[in-house]
């Protein structure tokens, strides 16, 4: 049934996954966690981004879930990444979200998001989110691994000025602005303008 | 990539899951969806659960996720049920609630949930929340499935009048004041009591 | 190839699953059982059931399968009850039974059993055997899981007197007569008028 | 929670399994099936072999598991076969019986089994059964795939004179009277003996 | 066993993954390519790619794999990249490379590799690999999905100057050169490096 | 992202699979072999076969992927064998090479091939090599399983002589010079005349 994880730390043998802890040390906290009621720390970008997974919150283990809440200043972008090992779905709480992914024809497909919104990410494809700008946005994420992993283009391994920065949140919003980017090339085009 | 399903009423084969859309007619709003926005429809105990899978929201089609909204007022409970094809994670976003799940050896595992709590129902087993009656309260759900499909004990089968559905919710609370019921047999005797 | 399991009292380690014995150790004994020579202990239902998996058979470790045995009285049932974790699929060796399952539609699938029939019961779904009173029967039971789990509906915790069994039993066979049952909302009709 | 096989002579389009009828036309009559309550034809060892997979029995159709039942002559064999898609557990209900696998460190894993005996056939590997000659043997298969397959070593490419078919069998009746064989080598040599 | 793809361009529905071609019509020939005998088109970076799956060579379809073959000039590299779907490993059957990946904590893992040596570049996770220009390379491919999907970081996006490509290739090189890039954080210096 | 295997020898604990390296001490060695540098060693058919999985290569454990390499001099073959846990991709890189497989319904499908080609055989099917004699054979084997197994009809068991292996060869030639096979029963006639 459940298979609560021995804390990474407190590991003497290692398998794919966690070992679980002797079911006779099992208890109801196992299965909740409070990590979520609080953001997390805000990187350059103006996103706090935090992912529980079972490493984190052990009664996951085994259960192929994981969790994760964001919140993005008023003018703040969760820049692009991926998950290697799940699909993302994201619901918004608070404000409004440009949210998107690219597929592996280098397809866009992006929309506006609003409070009560929802939008799916599919599985190791790149994706990113936007405040468009009015109030500080909060979403949270759930992803069908217990640990999703993380890859970032971190921006400041290409440029890392203020002002790149903001040249790249204006030409995602200018982006969305037509909100048909559906053609073949399209983001490859809008990528090449958002990193030159 | 990206699969997203035929509409249900559209189908013509049917197979294991749904068929896909023709890629060419895919469309980013394939991928968004509003249906959170607003509740479901309330039940005899104070609850509107509403979940929405594949069939409802066709981007979902092959990507193993699907998403709940459950509105449960002051004196709601939302009862005993379990989801044959999916575990369920929950994230309370307004009030205050008693979460719990019954494992295949009878034990209970429950806890208080507030605002920001995050509780997790393993696949399979039977789980209920209840309401503990300061306001309405409000979580969302998340499940490891595009279409995790749900069995209820209705209640109507066994006892409807208001009176034992009141007596049902105050024997939660009295159980888990305590909240120590991690022993065998526990869950027997208190199903025993709230059903008799 | 094979991965016969530890006895669940000599684990030092807990996984999901259980570890397997050094393979220096692993004899033709692991591969056989002969734990469904004799049936096991009847319930108040008149119903012995018996399931065994790789906890108690261990070369079953990791290869996908447990069996089971049940013996029902003259006028027995195997009540309502599923497995989180498996597909079961039967097969009549004595007597004659009706055996049903409950898909998450609440359509009632059942049908009239004797020896040499085979009926299948979807993993997850609510599902029960009725001896329809010639003879005792029995039949065995195969999973597609090495541990399917049980999660029952213990009739003692609704009403335990003779005469409401009686009345259930009653009451699944004067819907069987029928065999039409396949119609929405036909099971919660009958499941009302089964435990009021 | 189900999806019953278009017989496989309807079918319009092919996928990897079997497409589903409309749900419309599903029936308790898909969930049952008599083929097992007479033998299947008998081949030249003495043994009438019958699989109930998917294909014959539509309410099998995606959920992993399938049926079979062997009738061995008092004289007869199983011969040497295994199946590519499933890991194969047998029951005994009449007789006696000599069955084994090799793995592939070629050990061979053998016991007597006896009415009421479990004995299990990892997936893909070679396994046998043989009538140790008392009365005439009947057990029964389940099977972890809707469509194992079947690969078998056909004794006629070897030598199909009634000669050697006796001394294969008297040659495994002699090798299974010590059951000690699990030494790597120990079946080649036998292997050798049986087939030269 | 086998289920030989219909062509991409004659699909009538649409599934996850392909649809078979009719049973009767499959021939030798579907499970035979010589679509490797010769390289792919070459790229800005000296590198000529090709990823043949179940799309190109039907008798993959539902079994699991692909395969492709990269020719890498003297002066080649083929760039940043991931597989969303699949494993990879590669078989150098000419020349002399750099191969690496970067896992989800920014470390390098990163190997030269000559005639005969095989690496292997885990899911979903950014690899290269860069000829260190003695003479052409080859190496062919094989991942663990019939489709692994490709993800590239185009380099024309960020600075497509003959100069910068250079200056990418050298940095490459001069980080093999220590062979010892398994330092959290090392990915992250290398990178910025890189790009910048 | 990685989990590379503990040497087998090492190993205190024993689960399905390899247990995993601490992550501490995983470095680059770890994901590079050069064990296909070099031939296997010949077997009495003139054929040299090495396989390479996670015991051997412990960088592929929890990956799904190991491979092999196998020399076949001018006048050898590569037996009839399976293997019991993946299907495989064979990619030839020096000679010509009759190849082929035999379905569960007796069909054999099989193909001349050529430096450059690819063949595949599906997972658990009795397949077969041959050089077809003008000059040694080299062909690399991929397979979608860390530890694919191999059950192998050693021709020894049956005839030993050389004049029987060479009238194998010349029945596999013969049998290939048509490359119409596609019939069912093909495979048994044939089959029947090589082992005869």
């Amino acid at each position: 049934d459940t298979c609560p994880a021995v804390p990474p730390k407190a590991q003497t043998i290692f398998i794919n996954g966690l070992p679980c802890k002797n079911p006779a040390n099992v208890t109801a906290q196992d299965f909740k966690t409070n990590e979520l009621s609080k953001p997390g720390y805000p990187d350059i970008f103006g996103a706090s981004i935090k992912i529980v997974g079972a490493a984190e919150f052990s009664g996951l283990n085994t259960l192929g879930l994981s969790i994760g809440r964001s919140d993005i200043d008023k003018d703040g972008l969760d820049n692009f990444h991926y998950h290697p090992r799940a699909t993302e779905m994201i619901f918004v709480t608070k404000g409004g979200l440009i949210a998107g992914f690219i597929d592996t024809k280098n397809q866009v497909f992006q929309k506006f998001l609003s409070v009560g919104d929802v939008f799916v990410f599919p599985k190791g494809l790149f994706h990113f989110s936007l405040n468009y700008g009015f109030e500080d946005a909060t979403y949270f994420s759930v992803f069908n691994s217990q640990n999703p992993g993380l890859v970032s283009l971190n921006p400041t391994y290409f440029d890392h000025t203020l002002e790149s920065i903001e040249k790249l949140k204006k030409r995602i919003v200018s982006l969305s602005t037509s909100e048909v980017p559906e053609v073949t090339g399209f983001a490859s085009r809008e990528l090449e303008s958002i990193y030159s």
